[in-house]
């Protein structure tokens, strides 16, 4: 039986690294930057490359790249797209190469590069995750972005959503799984009250971006899965 | 109004580095070392010194203190306490000075150094810590020892439990102190239950350690609470 485990932030990733390298890691950060690139793989865009740093952004933004710059939670000056999923439909960037970066969710794809493969998860994209994960013969460790390396409500609730999923195929030995299954069945069917004390969600609301939480946690909205390819995510459908 | 907060387990330490000079640590380790030392104090042990290596335990040891050294939940051999509560239930040991290390719970401990003060928390004196912690005027630091830098289920409950007694005159900002509240009021009810298929009770159970575990997850047997003075473990009677 194949095996599924949850890092709770990527500041505990070195707890996993002798499994990183047998499994397929999901990377979530639900509020908002796996959102974001889930949306955006929906409406067309061609690939996105995740970097680090909002210098490198710049320098793929010199390139012909739309670049997309979020920090704590607002959008850097000087680039075209924020960290709203709203900005991404959009039918101009048909077709377009995105450069990335986010205070967290960026960081943890670069991060797990030594995994099989990296998927981008969101609650939006869940099923066809889950669906291209049974297709497949490895373990998951679903990644949770997190905020500035603490574990958050949100990530959590989307790594056990994935696990309420594949249950019937997976088995789940850590108790970060335990909890983050617990968690998600939990608060299931009230998902954004169940969210609405906690930190990103105050974070957010401070910005009145009540739209963005709503949407994000909708399921199953589309049938894409980014998945990093090199330095690049593209997207497969499934 | 003063804020209680949760760090999962001692590997993410680093991010409460700032708070830390200014909380009271609360150390949980509740299958079983912060439980057996609770016990100890309880059965009248004068003192228990923490220390981080098997090799520290022996040098105490030839000092006249009692041993006691647990790796992988099994005592190492040559000295005379377990990690089982019970064994300090003794009266040989009415004033005795102990040396303890244990996986996760000693150094847990040793790593809150910093912390204006480092208390002993596990289900046994659950009240006594909140009785204590309501006379002082700090924040509150729950740190769970986990199991080798992962966060558990055990520990988590605990905090949980915790934020729970203390939820009427503190406030809890982050997700991982929500996480650990949720979780303890979906499985207070029956926590043998809830916690039938966590990793370490599988590892317990292996043991054949059912007694153990059934006793730690008591509530207020006992009104003492251990805190860290210099090196040392002393109890304070609440």
């Amino acid at each position: 039986m194949k095996n599924i485990d949850v890092c709770l932030t990527p500041d505990l990733l070195h707890l996993h690294k002798d499994t990183l390298e047998n499994s397929i890691v999901v990377v979530a950060d639900v509020f908002r930057a796996t959102s974001c690139m889930v949306t955006a793989f929906a409406h067309g865009v061609d690939c996105i490359i995740p970097v680090a740093t909002i210098e490198e952004c710049r320098q793929w933004q010199e390139r012909g790249y739309y670049g997309a710059a979020e920090r704590n939670a607002k959008m850097v000056e000087g680039f075209e797209l924020n960290n709203s999923p709203f900005s991404y439909m959009d039918e101009r960037l048909r077709g377009a190469k995105i450069a990335m970066t986010t205070t967290n969710g960026t960081l943890a794809i670069t991060r797990s590069r030594n995994a099989v493969k990296v998927l981008v998860g969101s609650f939006l994209n869940l099923e066809a995750v889950a669906r291209y994960l049974r297709s497949q013969s490895y373990d998951v460790l679903v990644l949770c972005a997190g905020w500035k390396g603490r574990p958050n409500l949100e990530d959590t609730l989307f790594a056990g959503a994935l696990i309420e999923r594949l249950k019937e195929e997976y088995s789940m030995m850590e108790d970060s799984a335990i909890m983050a299954w617990r968690m998600y069945n939990q608060g299931k069917n009230n998902l954004p009250h169940f969210l609405a004390n906690s930190s990103h969600i105050r974070r957010l609301q401070r910005l009145g971006i009540h739209k963005d939480i709503t949407y994000c946690l909708q399921h199953d909205l589309f049938d894409v899965v980014p998945v990093l390819r090199g330095n690049t995510l593209v997207c497969i459908e499934v």
